[in-house]
């Protein structure tokens, strides 16, 4: 296997600590052995456990010595509640280390030197791009702006509706882009809704897989607003994320309730979105949009004080995925109109 | 050329002829001599002139003797205002004819039996599913129903939105989406807003080019309400199509105001597109969504007596396209809810 598709297997792993590592990178690594052959894969663990390079070489085992190590991350070079990858790579034997972002946190940062200087050949910047732009989006976002990454979730019919007048909206968009909403939420670290939507839908907000079962990694449920859920409410249920009650209309409240998150995912109601977009919170946009016209019944989104086009929130479109009968559209925070980026 | 190849030539050049042949099909025809090299390329002229068989043949000139007709249409066997080309292919000495479509008209068909008895080899369903559901669908719509084909045209936000509050809307979509959708202007028989978008954003409903210019064919102009349009509306204007005002809202009468239209694009506002999909009278969507969300204003559609999910009209994803930084989703009847297909 080449380096290249050894990063795209080191990304492919770390999906899996996303949601689980937080507020630790969700990083993926991967060991070849001298003849290019897969030795270990590994992933970070919850905080406290063991980064992906140590597990990625505990799975190598001796198969690691003249080996080569793809980690999607630069090696940490500090001593936390776990010793420093890069000393770990240093004592396996590894003589050739490639990674694709630099660490930006000075604590950590350095790896790279220590391990030149311990005669290994290093390589940063491997395939970047993919890098900073999938699993590590939601770490660096945090890192650069001290606070999660926001997607505004929205699913709607072509007209922008996302529910009826009588309040049914159960089901616009089909069974695959409900897939893939819950793969999403077994990603993240909350999903944020009003109580207008906790006390209307009742939802449980758990992380589910096709076949119904519980996803491992649950996203805290965040319930925003002043009014009280009723105990029997589903968001209490057992079986999902903690809950956490923020008494407030406030985003920035809601970010600070959640210290160690990295993503957020606020999926409504259009109120709560439109607070996130009004406060220039809103880093991505998911719009999963059913080919259907409701032609009556709420939008996706209230803008508080929007009375003309220029004060309309753009985005730049980044994907546009089909998922079964549904139409998912990735937009990206503007690169051009952010004053924060 | 192969066969397939020129049927893709014969349904390009077809194009050009939408909206200009009307009520008669846009056909478009390429002539290879007998070692396969074009020798001619022709689409439908206006109504009284020659067909596409005609005008491909003229410009093959003798080289047809010997050759192959590929057309996207069967040959029509009659006499109306101009001669049949079925004829006009056997005298020319053509010894091979490839046609996507079958001629359902009774009074036309026949072509494929006539040109056989002259002994010339026929193939017809060459590429068949591309042409109707390309150039000639309006056509073919209008023998299956007796109306034309109606599109649902839409330019919004990711919210539906297609104006803010105080009534600005240029610009949501970029440049791109609004050359192609004057492009679809200029292949159209006529082009449906109220009176209320006419008074309020006073349109002209040309069809331009990207530079400026206008497109030989301009489309119908047609305003639908009780309110009288002012002395100088752009809608008057003479660069345009003719202007058709039908004093009503009902969406069956603006179509039998258009007896020998095949393709009427309906543009708004939201209660004209309303009536159109509350009386199932919508084949096609295309949707033109903006990568910016408005938060405020008006939804692209509003359709009376809609109250629960059960009432949303339900389509087919058919395509989606990027155009710049937006993306045109185009939607079908689906094939599953309409009683009339």
């Amino acid at each position: 296997m080449d380096i290249v598709a050894a990063m795209d297997r080191a990304v492919e792993a770390s999906f899996a600590a996303m949601g689980v590592s937080s507020p630790n990178p969700p990083v993926g690594a991967v060991i070849l052995t001298a003849d290019g052959t897969v030795a270990g894969v590994g992933a970070t663990q919850p905080p406290g456990g063991p980064h992906a390079e140590v597990m990625a070489l505990r799975a190598a085992g001796e198969a690691a010595r003249g080996g080569t190590a793809i980690v999607t991350l630069e090696p940490c070079n500090h001593t936390g509640r776990t010793g420093p990858c890069s000393q770990a790579l240093i004592e396996a034997g590894v003589v050739e280390v490639h990674y694709a972002v630099s660490d930006p946190n000075p604590v950590a940062a350095g790896g790279a030197d220590t391990l030149r200087a311990a005669g290994i050949r290093v390589t940063g910047g491997v395939a970047v791009d993919a890098v900073e732009n999938g699993p590590l989006r939601p770490w660096l976002t945090r890192q650069r702006l001290g606070r999660p990454m926001v997607t505004a979730k929205i699913a709607a019919g072509i007209d922008g509706r996302i529910v009826a007048p009588d309040g049914t909206s159960q089901w616009i968009t089909g069974p695959a882009a409900r897939d893939h909403a819950h793969q999403q939420r077994s990603r993240l670290d909350a999903i944020v809704i009003g109580t207008g939507t906790a006390l209307a839908d009742n939802p449980t907000l758990t992380a589910r897989t096709a076949d119904g079962g519980l996803y491992p990694h649950q996203p805290a449920r965040v319930v925003l607003g002043h009014r009280d859920l009723p105990a029997d409410a589903n968001v209490r249920g057992d079986t999902g994320g903690p809950l956490v009650c923020v008494d407030s209309h406030h985003p920035a409240d809601v970010l600070s309730a959640l210290p160690d998150a990295l993503w957020v995912l606020v999926e409504g109601g259009p109120h709560i979105l439109g607070a996130f977009f009004a406060a220039d919170l809103v880093d991505e946009v998911h719009a999963y949009v059913a080919p259907m016209v409701l032609g009556a019944g709420r939008s996706s989104v209230e803008i508080p004080g929007v009375t003309t086009l220029d004060d309309a929130r753009r985005f730049e479109t980044r994907e546009v995925t089909t998922l079964g009968s549904d139409i998912l559209i990735a937009l990206d925070r503007s690169s051009r109109a952010s004053a924060q980026d």
